[in-house]
């Protein structure tokens, strides 16, 4: 197979990480005959300093024209700091979102089993837990109008779903879980806004073509609980953008780590794959950061972008291996002690 | 000492809870040789069934001359799966925080040393936690302009702050913090959000006012990932009106359940005390809904709307007495077991 794969390191230790994941492509080229290219492009603080562009249109045109993308991370403290700085690292982030139509933001969420220790919940909390979210990408309170009024004194920003994104979105969540345990968890606001409300709706209509999965809808604040409660009680869930951003960091601590969380970002066009980890500039060029959200990215890319099965599933059991072998990145030593340092 | 007290049961087992909270209050009475009269108040699901609205003038009335009031709950599954619903139980509650100008919702996250099995997360991350929230409760999406356009195919909600909003609940984050461990941490998405760009500019402004006080600036996907990871890590969080939702509901499970979890709403005028838990409808009228986050929300009222901390006191120490004493409802059950029933 022949295909032409870009690489997005951004900001941070997306450089490190991606490095690895690219690593880990080249040698499944190798293992399986198969032909990857790769290219490179520039996203977030980095391109800002070279072009004053947080995406530059010449990345943007490099990933329309390849076959996957594996991206890195954007951000940096500078910006975070200020409020009032204009143009930011995620502003990239959020235009290749939208521009390369990435709607559906796939972030599988499952406990190798060597980590069971590794978590701050209980392990037979854990035990078994296997969920797969679907978060929804292009639409929301991220994209929505947003401004100052009252001489800069009052700041709005405007949360917005049309019909359309929710159904695309939910059919893919429905279809999943046809493949799985067959459930469909909605995680909305539908008791306080209208968005919520249209969100239920659509889910609620989906829903009615999938007779044999089961559909739950449920509040975000009750999400939040019973994720941590009861992770097990989950197969799919879908869910907006800002809830998703919310609430798959939190389930990381169900995975050990957001260090172990890769995620797929697929759509209209081109897939794109990266961890569900930032920038995270309090330990980059430390070499401590852990690589496998990002080979658990590449594996994720094989299998969803390019159909390679077997050699997704190899990734995956290498990375198995690693860790039976007893090599831990920091983030991923036992809970006990590790959260000491973090 | 002679007050008035209201008591709004609302729905579900919002009327079981308030019982119990009532009982105590005028058990301290007793004992302290204080005179408290009680009144009820309507409010949610049986107000619209009884009169037509979810906030009858007259409940409002009497909130607004009394001493305290001793909330319940609010909400019905029927509303909640019907998004075309006009009047909702929900509305009530809003508006009553709203009319009152309730803005400032204080939820003290303490787990009872009892408890330490009781959650899902591991006893030697949760011991010693101890965090109180500060969530804006009359502000950002709840209370923004929502709607439809496109003939009801796009539906939007609208986040908005304004400074004054902000800085009057960051003064009592900060102020409340010099009390207790000097660090207020405040969570936001800066990163994105327009009016989370103004709630950090405030924030940092109120600040430089304390500057005993350490200041922290999260983002909210983030904070979702450490409060599990590291409870410890927290002291003072600010945030607000919909992350405080999400957070705090999250942090129950550092206190064992949200069963435990009490809260005082704050402002210009009375205070008004409630469990953080919902209606629960599923468990209404079977004698198994916790109390003690109804008594500890009396305990509260106690100590902030008439300054008795020594009653406050005791009726925290009757809690953790009957905790030692081994008695549990299902929800504070030790948690590998009690999971699978929820
Ligand atoms: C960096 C930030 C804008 C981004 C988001 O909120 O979507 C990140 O948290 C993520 O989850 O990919
Ligand atoms: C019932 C609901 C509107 C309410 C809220 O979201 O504020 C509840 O979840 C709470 O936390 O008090």
């Amino acid at each position: 197979m022949k295909k032409k794969i870009v690489i997005l390191p951004g900001d941070g230790i997306g450089k490190e990480v991606t490095a690895c994941g690219k690593k880990v492509l080249e040698q499944v080229a190798e293992c399986f005959g198969h032909q990857f290219s790769f290219d490179y492009a520039t996203i977030g603080h980095e391109a800002i300093e070279a072009t004053g562009t947080p995406l530059p249109d010449a990345s943007l045109e490099k990933m329309k024209n390849c076959d996957a993308v594996l991206f890195g991370a954007v951000g940096h403290p500078k910006y975070d700091n200020d409020p009032s700085a204009k143009v930011r690292p995620e502003q990239g982030l959020l235009k290749m979102r939208k521009e390369l139509g990435l709607y559906a933001n796939l972030r599988p969420i499952k406990l190798f089993d060597e980590l069971l220790g590794a978590s701050s919940i209980k392990p037979e909390i854990l035990k078994g837990a296997d969920i797969l979210f679907f978060r929804e990408l292009t639409g929301d309170v991220y994209f929505g109008e947003r401004g100052r009024k009252d001489e800069g004194k009052t700041a709005y920003d405007t949360m917005i779903y049309s019909r359309y994104e929710v159904e695309r979105i939910a059919h893919k969540a429905f279809k999943a879980a046809l493949t799985r345990g067959k459930k469909v968890t909605s995680v909305d606001k539908a008791n306080v806004l209208e968005s919520s409300r249209l969100w239920r709706e659509v889910v609620q209509d989906v829903a009615r073509q999938y007779p044999d999965v089961e559909v739950e809808h449920m509040f975000v604040d009750a999400a939040a609980m019973k994720l941590i409660q009861n992770p097990r009680g989950f197969d799919v869930v879908v869910t907006g953008n800002l809830f998703g951003d919310i609430l798959t960091d939190e389930a990381s601590q169900i995975a050990g780590s957001m260090g172990m969380l890769a995620s797929a970002s697929i759509g209209d066009t081109v897939g794109l794959y990266e961890p569900i980890h930032g920038s995270a500039h309090d330990i980059t060029g430390k070499g401590i950061a852990n690589p496998l959200a990002s080979i658990l990215s590449a594996a994720l890319l094989l299998d969803i972008s390019f159909g390679l099965k077997e050699e997704s599933e190899t990734v995956i059991k290498a990375v198995e291996k690693t860790l039976r072998e007893g090599y831990r990145t920091r983030d991923i030593a036992d809970a006990t002690t590790a959260h000491e340092k973090i």
